[in-house]
């Protein structure tokens, strides 16, 4: 009996899914009828309750072929998270709760936004790091009250994405042994037999990674043949597991086992042929038989079982060890420790002269004692970064020798794509956990892919990007960003700050750690910059202040970063002149368009013409400037300060750009750019993700 | 004697690749001193000539660890390419030809830009594959005019990224038995051991590629050892092969086996120490013993003659296949078919609306019969990105029956990131190769690092970036552009065009194609689009034009790709109320700024209030629209027509927006947004790489 429920609850779920896609006339039904049996018993196994959905020690599963999401959200609706009929019957369609990809924080019971290729598993890789790392924090002898897995599924798109290497390499070195992933193997993708281009020997590949690889040999396994691959799984706890899965692409459509049903509604006859063949009526769609109902509901009872267990073990914890527990409950409400901002260091013009990248370094160095839940590394460039504070212990497998799993610095290696998703993957395990990563600013861009999806999913994580122009001096244009900032800037919900001293550099940071919703990209030099007259934590936090001011200014020098200090010498030597110059230090356009309108205009007025001075591609800086002095060219290899000479970037240079601009204005009448009949599109320009 | 002899030079490319580091103060000397035997070997074993540099059959070299790039310009140097010791004395000083990196066109005898990890073995894997293609294509019994080979060194860095495995994994599907790949496997990254977070058995995960995998015992093996793998590599003809050394990074200095020799110069004492135990004057410097030089000139003396032994094959080849010598002279000039630009399609407003993506398979379809060195594919998009043309056969291992090694079809798979590097190594290989590869225009960027490569090293590749916007529909945000235009559009030497009809897309294709230095990136809808009535590909081809008039306009409308015809409609919309819209359509903005001055301004004139009209971020517009409608949020999941109505990207929303933009600038003198007191910045705005 057992069986047949558990054989019509698959079936369920397999035509709640494929109604789904027809009903939108658009998705992937093929995964999802391969798929069906495996997620029931991934489901069935896990622990989870849609009554506690944010469950601190629930099992997460990550979808990482994200195209099946017709499969997760049926049997999501099935337990009975925040979905209806209609929910389904909605798929794909405007503002719904089920979209074509499945998206953090808009559907419920989803851990992590899936569908760019490879960005699930990595996403799996940093959210079993941040259990282990989690349970070695607060775990005690007789208290195991972190003790949750992560499950994913992969499709062959994921593993032929080099993120997914990345990060499988790493979660091998990391001997990750709470993570298994489940290779959907069916042998299909766009553009049709994997023959075509994916031939390597992908379980020899994980074995050669240090995991531990079972090669399920049943085609279309059973039910029952992978709940016990999923129990040998949890047996391995010493390295991740890795589960072949042999399966046809829309088994039991007429086209099964062809590319036709991975993109595309199955036929309204197929379907009706795949209904019947399974007993359901086919001419009705959206049918969940009442036992499949019972069933379910059932399921949660015993599932909402081990929550109350759990809560019990909490409780009792709580009374031996208070202060974690305490602790924890303050992580799991999203609060910082009180006062965590005293630490944050302040500078006076006199303090001593420095990089901005060291100036982060005492920032983490004050912060890390102070704040449990900060955690983060770099991608194999530590002393560049600087990213590594002193008495940190870096998580690694304790059997290395080299740390252990309550280590809070994490050695990414030279993969910054899957550090990227890892952090989202971190993020989204929840728990508070601020999460950093460092690399040079240019290589970010390594990481595109992973960067966009923590600003769609709101995932409030920090990047740590040293080296951050041309500046970086001899290691040349290859290294030098140009692009980088505006390709940022224009990412909606993603915070970007180019600190130019001491202050803007705390304040960046406050930013960035209370944030809740936002990821954050921190533009750190190499070179050494002074501290400022006239900067400060506060004004900083406005993203944008007048540092100079300048009684009825002829121009005003807007400029960010290393930039800002020159930009100042300019207006001394525009003021030997007799020309009045207000300079305004710019560390963040996100902040600065947050601010009211009133504080927005009195930094960047009417009437004044407006010189902005960054010393990189100025696309985008017409938003807040007249004029723009930038870099429209790759760099070069040379010291830093003759490539600042060649560029002209010095008060010389940028106080002669100055006088072009006050001449080439005078007498027009000029509004500041921020003055404009409305906003860029008919929405709040700062939507946060959607 | 020869052994030496051979010694002595290996001595002479360490001291004076420390030397150069020691005169910049500045670079990577533990690498060289490592792999200095290795390049004298590989140097040693293949075909090349500084005489005759672009020798099409030439084997070619990529070092993969481009930080090492003193080992390579002092063996270069020692060859005979353009350099003199001056040029080592300069190592990393403004506008040398011995920059940080190894670029090119900069540098002499340098095949690709390397530095940024993972790139170069990637380029490699397209050289090889461009050699097989030519090879296949053009020798003829008797007459192997093509049998040239690739080398690559690779370090730790090269092989933890995961573009490095996509391009493996590609590699060992296609069974480059032409390509060789040395691992220098030293256990050292910047971070310190390669134990902290790169502990996989990379040669299992070769094996696993099906690579043929030599595993050298000995360690810093000899120049013997090293040059029979080279030969045993050379044998195996239908697999790539893979050679790990294990080396001590900068052995010879008292600080070998450490990270400390990475990146930094060797102390004074340290290089004296080096020099005296290998025999040199501790007290000079850049100095080349007299039988060292007399060495290298007699090895370019034999490798002259291969290459004569070469020109007299190919001219018995030209006279019993004078067709193909003629392609193939015409493909070494550079020229393209005569007339070629006369099968580029063109369009009437009668003509059938189609997707732009649709339109561009068109002009594949029939460019590709037309000129033999177009070659291309798509990262697993095929059906989507519509790259395939009729008839068109798969490169590919004949033993697969998929295709054929002269196939010019290429299942990159899905991995994005090495199909951009390697079609930069495919251009990079020369023969004129115009090279495309398709895929969505969002996940372009996940090769972001390979894009800014193409544009540093003039490299005229093609990207066929389709579903280009919101306008994808159903798949949602996570595949919707909304900050990709802007990252592409702010790099330096790249070309993005945006067609908005079949006019377009053939103007498009006019300028990627002829193009010699630029690459660029073709943004594809997937919806339909009209023939406009004013297009023409002579017109886009200046990437923005009136395409429709008014006379003495109160607005322009500029806009590009699928929101031009809605522009249209908007015109004529605000004609019924008497307001007279000028319409601009810019498919490239790089296009346009490459006209003269009188032009740009007879399309975007002062004094008349301009409004742009793109459905992604505004980001970088105000160069040219003093007012933006574009979407600084992320998009949606949906049918793309009611995403474009709740986005209010209609006639109406325009028309509104249009009118709000007159009222807002009455009565205030404009300015043309391209007039500006000087350029960006001190250099021509359109700096071709450097």
């Amino acid at each position: 009996m057992t069986k047949d429920i558990d054989q019509l609850s698959i079936n369920t779920i397999k035509t709640l899914a494929v109604d789904s896609v027809s009903a939108a006339n658009s998705g992937h039904p093929g995964a999802p009828l391969a798929l069906a049996t495996l997620a029931h018993a991934i489901f069935q196994k896990t622990k989870f309750t849609p009554n506690h959905p944010k469950w601190p020690n629930r099992d997460r599963f990550v979808l990482s072929n994200g195209h099946a999401c017709a499969l997760l959200y049926s049997i999501l609706f099935l337990y009975g998270f925040d979905y209806t009929l209609d929910d389904l019957k909605n798929f794909r369609q405007l503002n719904s709760k089920t979209p074509g990809h499945p998206e953090t924080p808009h559907c419920p019971g989803v851990e992590v936004t899936t569908g760019p290729l490879g960005q699930g598993i990595a996403n799996a890789v940093g959210i079993a790091l941040a259990q282990k790392q989690f349970a070695a924090t607060y775990n005690k002898p007789d208290y195991p009250i972190a003790d949750a897995r992560t499950f994913c599924i992969v499709g062959d798109g994921c593993l032929m994405e080099g993120i997914s290497s990345e990060a499988s390499s790493l979660a091998g070195h990391l001997q990750l042994g709470n993570l298994t992933v489940f290779w959907d193997s069916n042998k299909i993708s766009i553009d049709g037999s994997t023959d075509l281009a994916f031939t390597e020997d992908v379980p020899e590949r994980y074995r050669a990674y240090g995991w531990h690889v079972i090669d399920v040999d049943e085609e279309n396994p059973s039910l029952s043949t992978l709940s016990k691959a999923i129990d040998e799984a949890s047996k391995v706890t010493d390295k991740p597991t890795f589960v072949k899965i042999k399966t046809t692409i829309g088994i039991g459509s007429e086209q099964a086992g062809t590319a036709a049903v991975h993109g595309a509604p199955l036929k309204p006859d197929d379907v009706k042929h795949l209904k019947k063949a399974i007993g359901f009526d086919p001419e009705q769609s959206f049918v969940v038989p009442s036992e499949v109902t019972d069933y379910f509901k059932k399921s949660v009872e015993s599932k909402d079982k081990q929550y109350v267990e759990w809560q019990k073990l909490f409780k009792d914890y709580s009374h031996h060890y208070p202060e974690l527990a305490e602790e924890i409950n303050r992580r799991e409400d999203g609060r910082l420790p009180p006062d965590w901002e005293r630490f944050l260091p302040s500078y006076k013009p006199s303090d001593k002269a420095a990089a901005t990248r060291k100036l982060s370094e005492t920032v983490l160095g004050a912060l890390t004692p102070v704040i449990p839940e900060l955690i983060g590394g770099a991608a194999d460039l530590t002393p560049s970064t600087l990213t590594r504070t002193q008495n940190a212990v870096d998580f690694q497998p304790p059997s290395t020798g080299l740390g252990d799993y309550s280590g809070r610095y994490i050695r990414f290696g030279v993969r910054e794509h899957a550090m990227g998703a890892m952090m989202n993957g971190i993020a989204a395990f929840g728990s508070n956990f601020k999460v950093f990563g460092g690399t040079f600013l240019n290589f970010v861009s390594y990481a595109a892919g992973a960067v966009r999806l923590s600003a769609i999913s709101q995932l409030p994580i920090i990047w740590v990007g040293t080296h951050d122009s041309v500046g970086l001096g001899e290691d040349g244009p290859t290294h030098q960003p140009i692009e980088t900032l505006a390709h940022l800037r224009a990412i909606p919900n993603l915070s970007v700050w180019r600190p130019a001293d001491g202050n803007e550099v705390s304040a960046a940071y406050k930013a960035a750690i209370s944030s809740v919703s936002t990821p954050h990209v921190l533009a750190l030099t190499r070179q050494g910059v002074p501290h400022l007259e006239g900067s400060s934590i506060e004004k900083a936090s406005k993203g944008g202040y007048v540092l100079v001011e300048a009684q009825d200014p002829d121009i005003i020098l807007v400029s960010s970063g290393s930039e800002v200090s020159i930009a100042v010498e300019a207006a001394k030597l525009l003021g030997k002149n007799g020309t009045r110059a207000r300079v305004v230090s710019m560390p963040s356009f996100f902040a600065f368009d947050q601010q009211s309108e009133k504080y927005r205009f009195s930094v960047l007025p009417d009437g004044v013409p407006i010189l902005s001075i960054e010393v990189m591609s100025p696309f985008g800086w017409s938003n807040y400037s007249h004029v723009q002095f930038g870099v429209s060219r790759f760099g070069f290899s040379a010291k830093y300060t003759d490539i600042y000479d060649y560029l002209e970037f010095t008060p010389e240079g940028i106080s002669s750009r100055a006088n072009k601009t006050i001449d080439f204005y005078k007498g027009s009448k000029l509004l500041s750019p921020l003055s404009k009949p409305f906003y860029p599109q008919s929405f709040d320009l700062f939507t946060h993700g959607r």
